[in-house]
């Protein structure tokens, strides 16, 4: 039986042809393609010319007991630290460093002396000995490959992240590289726009843009471990996107995550993600609020590492989705980009990587920064509509974007700093604005999340108001996979939506199984469709 | 207030600069970047020299009133079709050529005149022209920008999909460039294996790999309508991933979309895709077969192109899957391939797409290609097992993999074709098998559906027998999101399905919500966690 020769042809090839190590080799310069050309020459270019056939196309491998870990770590055993980055108080105004404060990121430190928000800062002057052209021509050296680590989104900009982990530490599952995608139809029909683009972060590993962050942390929680730190597992209190990624990168790496949860008040559904990924879930007969005191109680006494929201580390990674932008747009720079906000930590994660990008001579301007929440939790928007005075906490309430129900934001301080540096703007969309944009843009081909229509809800008031201009190169940010919020769709679809028009429904046509009766119901239909109708 | 200033960056950017044509700017030279010599001298390189700033980094911008479909038009005026493609009835005898029948790609024809399937044929001499580096060179230049229609993984193998296409003619999300995932502790835990890799295709727009064919059959239909060609829609009588693809690349270039579906035997959950994205769907007082029979029965009547599983355009946007899998080891060969299989036509699109790379001189030979089927909906693991005498129909039975209960395949040549000329394996999965592959791969990291739980329990079964040895390279194809199934994952963390113990399963633990509960609970669980237990 064929299933049990055991000729595999692996043995017969390169077994240890691939002593040399392989690096990615410097580009070739070879002859444009003819169908790119715009010569009015519509004659198409000699073939190359005649070559002895090669004996053998593929490139060596690597010894057949190495796995690509090793691999990297044998190619990159004169690992020499250039670049640090370290962890400082989160400093709105620079003009007023009043402390020399900082830690090691080899530290377990959440929060500054005084209780504010850390930041990662990276030794810039260091990473300007390499210039703009040199960091473009590397990152863009390292996409659509699977090099350790960098075929990873994050890890591509590894030297801008964690300059400092060996790249046998880290726990990558290729993330990033998430689609950008043309919104042609949805830009044209409903907007008048003609280069409007959504950010798919949530096409991603585990469905939200929450990867890019925990792939960081969690790979600096491993290199901790690998330095003998009492670190026995990695916690979250969350019921979303969060303890997802937080429970499948643990689960890669072998490292025990835990979750709280309040019983009863989320179903199974909620919290698939982290029982599939082999997380520790404790369901608690206690609310959220009784969740995070709890967690936060256990993990002063016990070694469990905190993956909450005000981790530093994780914006470190979230920071790339906006250089990946600049590098998927070779290098030019949109004029908008766009960011559902919650706890906030994600603008000014895209600040800091349009930001980087500008200093280091990547681009030489940053677009202007929209920040879109939900009129149901919108605590920015109005520190924002008062002028940037008196900033108050307000109580969330529900909203079809559940991941951005915060009341109290723990990154209000980055958000206004990102804002305030960027030229940047705050909406606000009611849960009919949200929900009909969702499926408006569904209806163009999309599948998004409600997240995302909060954040179109915010353009297309800006694109009336004339603020936003036809042929302005945007962004939206999309942050979680349509997949996960399917029964939002289905409420709106199926209108079982409390005080909700669900104007722009599609329900199915219920039809009798006979041939006359479709035939009639389709030819009415198509009718409707034809451009003379 | 901020939200009403109009002074837009973009306004002050290049407006009419970028006359000058954008092409991907062959790759420059550059120094190798420190970190990935393997020199055994430590000292970093000298920073580059110092050069003048330049005044700008930013790339021209074409103009402003231009999308980027006009943009390709624009830059590919003098498109010379040099490459061609043609329907040819499928041949799996290529020594006996029985006729010259033949079709252009512009005729809407689904089958051979002897009613066999249709396969579609490149002009291989006119890709000849090019040798093997050229096009490896050529793909990879196309890889993690936007350009158009580059920015697709399909489409960015163009010239072997639909070359005569026009590019602004094709309907595309930038598919494909999906994650090949290496699936590190899976492959070291449960199968000794150090060079084993998940190609995510689901990890998609539409949540399966169901976008690569779908993209190329829409475009080709877009086409058709813009020369006039009397399809007035396409549909599709499908519950799954088709119908969802269909409609999503329908509504991205607002051609009418039609699903016929049966009433009362699926969920709207099941519909909620080609709902949202605006499909026209009409729910029949009938089965499965009754809705198969009334399409086909309507689209003979009016002009509605079929996107039914025979359709060989929708093979073509499949086989880039293997291409790109080929690029992303940079041009190393897998050893093997394992696809689930269940209508068999993508095992044949990535023999195609392999056989190509080869033929063309990519790489010098193919892997070997593993199909995997349910036990319930095994009718090619008969065969194989037979001999491949004697091709028997089976009545399918349920089974978790939903998308390929399949009993009568479609594409039951083409599968044969390619695994006699891959020296293939056919394998199965029972329920249970397949749902605890599935567990044990998600408690690694990953969150994959059932079907590549059947992909996985093959490679469980040849590594047993020896035929996959350790170090091969092997590759397992995810055909959709695990998101999409998470009622079956939800089901076997309950253990609530029928006659299967669900070994795996990993349900929450309740907990009282005070302290001393909560750390005896974690406690006792960390010290099962530690090493030294």
């Amino acid at each position: 039986m064929m299933a049990y020769t055991c000729s595999s042809p692996s043995s017969s090839t390169s077994s240890f042809f691939s002593i040399k190590p392989k690096t990615p080799s410097p580009k070739p310069h070879f002859p444009k393609p003819h169908f790119i050309k715009a010569s009015t020459n519509p004659s198409p270019p000699p073939p190359p010319q005649q070559q002895p056939k090669p004996i053998s196309v593929s490139k060596p491998r690597r010894p057949l007991d190495e796995n690509i870990r090793d691999e990297a770590r044998r190619n990159n055993p004169t690992y020499s630290h250039l670049f640090s980055a370290k962890y400082v108080p989160f400093n709105p105004d620079p003009s007023h460093q009043t402390s020399d404060e900082s830690y090691s990121l080899d530290e377990i430190v959440y929060r500054s002396r005084s209780g504010g928000l850390l930041d990662v800062e990276h030794d810039i002057a260091a990473l300007k000995t390499y210039d703009g052209k040199y960091w473009r021509d590397l990152f863009d050296s390292r996409v659509g490959k699977t090099t350790w680590p960098y075929g990873s989104g994050v890890w591509s900009k590894k030297e801008w992240v964690l300059p400092e982990i060996d790249d046998a530490d880290i726990v990558s599952a290729f993330e990033g590289n998430s689609n950008l995608f043309w919104a042609e139809r949805y830009g044209k029909q409903f907007l008048g726009m003609n280069d409007l683009w959504v950010k798919h972060c949530g096409i991603s590993h585990t469905g939200s843009f929450k990867d890019l962050g925990m792939t960081v942390l969690v790979s600096q929680v491993n290199r901790l471990r690998k330095m003998n730190r009492p670190v026995v597992g990695v916690g979250c209190a969350s019921t979303g996107d969060t303890s997802a990624a937080l429970s499948a990168y643990c689960a890669s790496a072998g490292i025990p995550s835990i979750v709280f949860l309040p019983a009863n008040r989320i179903s199974i559904a909620q919290l698939v993600q982290p029982i599939a990924n082999g997380a520790f879930v404790l369901s608690l007969d206690t609310d959220f609020d009784g969740c995070m005191h709890l967690i936060r109680e256990v993990t002063s006494e016990l070694p469990i590492y905190l993956a909450n929201s005000l981790n530093s580390l994780r914006l470190e990674g979230q920071k790339t989705a906006a250089i990946e932008i600049l590098q998927q747009f070779d290098w030019q720079v949109p004029d908008w980009v766009i960011v559902p906000g919650g706890n906030l930590g994600n603008i000014y994660a895209f600040y800091k990587g349009f930001h980087m990008c500008k200093e280091l001579g990547l681009v030489d301007r940053i677009p202007r920064l929209v920040c879109a929440q939900a009129a149901n939790a919108n605590p920015l928007y109005l520190h924002y509509k008062s002028g940037w005075k008196d900033f108050k906490a307000v109580k969330a309430n529900a909203t079809f974007a559940s991941a951005i129900q915060i009341g109290d934001p723990v990154s209000i301080d980055r958000a206004v700093y990102a804002l305030k540096n960027s030229n940047g703007i705050v909406e606000e969309a009611t849960e009919e604005e949200l929900m009909d944009a969702m499926a408006e843009a569904d209806s163009t081909g999309m599948f998004i999340c409600p997240h995302t229509g909060v954040a179109l809800t915010a353009l297309i008031k800006l694109r009336k108001s004339g603020v936003i201009g036809k042929t302005d190169r945007t962004v939206v940010v999309s942050t979680a996979h349509g997949l996960k919020f399917t029964q939002s769709k289905i409420d709106y679809h199926s209108k079982e939506i409390k005080d909700m028009a669900c104007r722009f429904a599609n329900p199915p046509v219920h039809v009798k199984a006979d041939f006359a009766s479709v035939m009639d119901v389709l030819q009415r239909y198509l009718l409707s469709k034809s451009p003379n109708h």
